[in-house]
């Protein structure tokens, strides 16, 4: 079987790794040519838009797969008119746009903060009226690891957020005052299987990710299997799906989903029976799915901007390091580590110690 | 870091797999270009003893290492005066002589089945009076999965052994009538770090390795990592190194070892911390080796010269496909699957299902 990727980085290069043992061959289409995950199959080297390189990719593969939601919807019909995509571009279509998303949600019936529309300045003078303060601007599209976002304390904000939107569309929205953040790893297949991993328990830091955990027999699993299934059934959705929410007072609030592969799933490597990145590729191929059942306990620590010497990192017993190949650059992620041991009581004072390395080295 | 690897078959597969998460880079020289290996980094095609390409590979790599041990001696030397080489030529001279190698065990006063050297006719018809039927014949070097290899039962099968010998130099071996096979896995790093794994429990049919099973708290274990222990600090040892024996009546008794990755290891990538292949990499590159703590129970099974369909192997719950990316062939390794589960009752029921498929595919 031969997959194609839309995008080189990290997340193609742990599916294609992930892949390998399947006997699964890649063509990943990127226009870097240090595109991280290019080594690992065949690389198409141009532009997303390029209509000859996607035909190509179609082509060559027997489904083609993404790494990341701002794929341009013209990209992803004209695939899909040449060869099956996973997840469809009706999935990417309601993840890449916030307004779409969460009206998508709110029709499901999932919870979401409150949000309003934004197009002009007067709209957003309304809606922090009726949201309140502390309220936070996105742009509807784009933006990830918090870019395009500007959080309003009082009026005094209201210009200068305005101001950072640079006249894109915007969705103005309640800021959740979270007991904690999580989010569910959900995989379906082609064949409509669908299998969860058990929840995330994540730390964010100017909006990245920076701690995921993986969380036994969590209170809020059910909730969270029960909106995510929804979600899925209502997408028709193939492969891994993230669906991250937030708890307040026993409660799960719906933040966003990404329609692909996850940062706070990559602890399944160690810590599931099978790996998301096996698991999306089973999904589109539409192999039998393998279990999510934790394996021992664990926490995934992101290495952002800069990361600690591969020794002092490796020193640590149960550690399990994943560089990308990328270059550091402040705030990129570049890797990650992932601790696993047998009890809570083993696994702390290692993740302590990752901890410490992360923060000095980082550069976000 | 790169790392050049002699021969990119399954095992230089297995180690590149492993590598890439620590940022490693592999160049890899084979003469086959279907080699399975070698879209996992640049591949020099050619022979082993091509001294232009054997220069390119040690200027390329920071240490050359190598998945097989029938590397010729003056290949070692030429790549040893030119870069780091681990194992070092010395492991590799004794493991590929096995008149050497059993001298080599029992200088260190790990014992072995009685042998003698044999080098013409009558020397074998002595050497059998001596150690009586029934009896091994094999060729000093080459030869593996059972390749080589005669069964002497009867003074009627001296004949038709010597003629399978084809004039090569031999030796005579007795056989041993073993309880059971096992086999342990061992690293030692550059710096003299040593860890080993559980004992693995292994069955042959045909010559051929089967199955392989890591042994929790075997009471072995103690007196495998013992020999294992003298015999890398004899060879001054850098890598993984597999040892094979026999367990007799509550004693051990070596039958050869492995300078390199070992297929009775391949239940490292699930059912321990770290796997054989990043403990080789992290070995002879320097690095602190991984706990080899087991990771609940396994299982492995080979699939030889044909293998089921995927899919039923994935349908097996907590079943992890390893495809080689190598085409069909009698008698040919070309995929092994591991079972991983929390109890032995509930691995018990998966085995028998996974071998009854290995078994229905085999044609070895």
């Amino acid at each position: 079987m031969k997959v194609g990727i839309l995008g080189g980085g990290q997340l193609a290069r742990m599916i294609a790794l992930a892949g390998y043992p399947l006997g699964i061959r890649f063509i990943v289409l990127d226009p870097s040519v240090a595109a991280c995950a290019t080594t690992l199959g065949s690389h198409l080297h141009g532009d997303y838009n390029d209509e000859t390189l996607l035909a190509e990719l179609a082509k060559r593969s027997d489904v083609v797969t993404y790494e990341f939601e701002n794929v341009p919807a013209k990209v992803a019909d004209f695939l899909s008119a040449h060869t099956n995509v996973f997840p469809s571009p009706k999935a990417l279509a309601v993840a890449q746009d916030r307004l779409i998303e969460k009206n998508f949600l709110n029709e499901l019936e999932i919870p979401t903060a409150p949000y309003i529309e934004i197009d002009n300045f007067d709209s957003l003078q309304e809606a922090v009226l009726k949201i309140g303060y502390p309220a936070i601007l996105k742009t509807r599209t784009q933006g990830y690891d918090g870019k395009g976002q500007s959080i309003l304390k009082s009026p005094t904000d209201l210009k200068s957020s305005w101001q950072k939107l640079e006249g894109l569309a915007g969705i103005l929205e309640g800021v959740v005052k979270f007991d904690r953040e999580v989010s569910i790893i959900a995989v379906r297949s082609v064949s409509g299987e669908m299998v969860f991993y058990p929840l995330s328990e994540n730390v964010h830091r100017g909006g990245i990710l920076r701690v995921s955990e993986s969380r036994k027999n969590d209170p809020m699993q059910a909730k969270a299997e029960d909106y995510v299934t929804r979600l899925m059934k209502a997408l028709n959705y193939v492969g891994v799906l993230a669906l991250e929410l937030f708890e307040v007072k026993g409660q799960l609030i719906a933040n966003e989903f990404a329609p692909r592969v996850h940062n706070s799933g990559h602890w399944t490597i160690e810590g599931a029976e099978t790996s998301q990145f096996e698991n999306h590729l089973r999904a589109i191929l539409d192999l039998p799915l393998g279990s999510t059942a934790g394996v021992d306990y664990v926490t995934m620590v992101n290495f952002i901007g800069g990361k600690p010497e591969n020794e002092e990192v490796l020193k640590i017993p149960n550690t399990h390091l994943h560089l990308y190949g990328k270059a550091p650059r402040k705030g990129r992620k570049i890797a990650h580590a992932t601790i696993r041991a047998k009890t809570l009581e083993e696994l702390e004072p290692l993740k302590k110690r990752l901890m410490a390395l992360a923060n000095e080295a980082d550069d976000s």
